[in-house]
């Protein structure tokens, strides 16, 4: 195990309540207690590139993400995204054909929010990342899915496999 | 994907608070309840096989537990079971041989309790079970060691890796 | 005890997380899970008026809540209200001048929020409700003020006393 | 207001899961946490007696507790206590007949636990011990009953109301 590079960029994942404006904005990640929560023993880095919601994702962002994982000196890394636009991420990564092997994943609920499905996709997110070979997967309802066979169902909220 | 068993024996996963006598206790499994909180997609079978702390684990429920993988129709298991005792269960359906992935997970917190690591040790142990070769494997603390190389520090909570 | 009249209008307390569009809503109370957690054995009965955030009730709201505290046949009476303009209509119902107990309370984060004062305020607030002589008060940060004494303060999201 | 004094004496309450023994235990009281969440704005003061099960609690221990309710400047105290003997030192410092407002609280499952009671007693106990008059209560299920006039059910957790 050489290591895994966490890719911060924000989600639902990490979206806290501001009691004073009533609305649910960004601070700092969750990442880092949620590895303490999961008792992680692995090696990993958490780097934060942006906070933002996927639907306010630019191209540059997206651009960005991708510079980031080019220019990683390791070659497992998990992107933390929100699931909005998550397929469009994996698809630029994906085409990018990088020798490395890629996971996105976020949440349907704020890590905070009671119900949410956080903890359980960062666990399992973490783990496809390690034994998955080189490629670039979307991570959540419990499997991995490749860039090119995934799509978000709006109605359902699930992860569907679709043809490539 | 064709499926995973998942063999529920109990742990501390599984514990519950009684508020007549103030311990802990089983009752029903939380499993049902953490894959739904996980929005889990996974063609899954739980059954439960037993409800007992693993330091109460006898050969009898662990020879119980090898022969449910053995006579599974599924190849790929995810046995939820007591840390303390998980990797002498582990020892056992690794020796059997079996070509099947089985993957023993636990937590080190009771699910319930708000600082519980069974939702992350879940996600990664469903993950596992889904892509690593044939073999028996404890997934705790992020990663996933083989049978005989595994040990629980008793000092740290903490699973590490032994010379096989 | 008598009983208390429980009235929901809605408020953060009782907002909820739509996992599809990512934004909060209202759904149905938590009010009486929350009875439950907190082992109540009141005699209290629970009516929602209405579902709204407190700065989009309109006065035509604010006249309902009142006909509805002024033609229940309990005189201890209970009222979950968002905190914006809760001072607002604990006015209305203070200038009122009925024979009667009420008491208001809300939350600053959702119930559903792992950091929610939600569990707190209800206690306090049925705890009030049952003991204090007639008139309005607001029931916040864990004590009670009335009506015409109690402003919240924007920037701290206390409520304050002021002069009458 | 002049200021409540809280002293706690351990308890369901304030019991925490030891992940490396798997058993509950007492480390510091959650008391100070569970104020913040409730966004309290009341003056307290909050004292450790002891940290123990009620069921473990000495004659001596009892004695202490009255003599820092007897002590103690202010007049309005606030007692933390584990349920299965509540009622015991409730009786104890409802005879000392001591011209003060002395209220005690508890939880029947740990506040860590995420079905607590816990958070819900306390705002309810604190509101109960600021306008209640002299005396001693037992302020659970959200009610306060007097000392002489209260008793756990064992079968049903409840604290009932019967004959002086």
């Amino acid at each position: 195990m050489n290591g895994i590079r966490i890719l911060v960029t924000g989600g639902t994942f990490d979206k806290a309540y501001d009691e004073l404006s009533g609305s649910l904005f960004f601070q700092d990640s969750h990442v880092p207690e949620m590895l303490r929560l999961g008792r992680s023993c692995l090696k990993v880095e958490v780097r934060t590139l942006m906070m933002v919601d996927s639907l306010d994702m630019s191209d540059a962002d997206r651009t960005s993400i991708l510079e980031h994982c080019r220019s990683c000196p390791r070659d497992r890394i998990l992107v933390t995204h929100g699931t909005d636009r998550m397929e469009v991420t994996a698809r630029l990564l994906g085409q990018a054909d990088l020798d490395k092997t890629i996971v996105l994943t976020g949440a349907m609920v704020p890590y905070k929010f009671g119900s949410s499905d956080g903890l359980f996709n960062l666990g399992a997110a973490l783990a496809f990342a390690q034994v998955l070979p080189r490629g670039v997967y979307v991570a959540m309802n419990g499997r991995a899915l490749p860039w090119d066979r995934v799509r978000k169902n709006r109605k359902t909220g699930m992860f569907e496999e679709i043809e490539a």
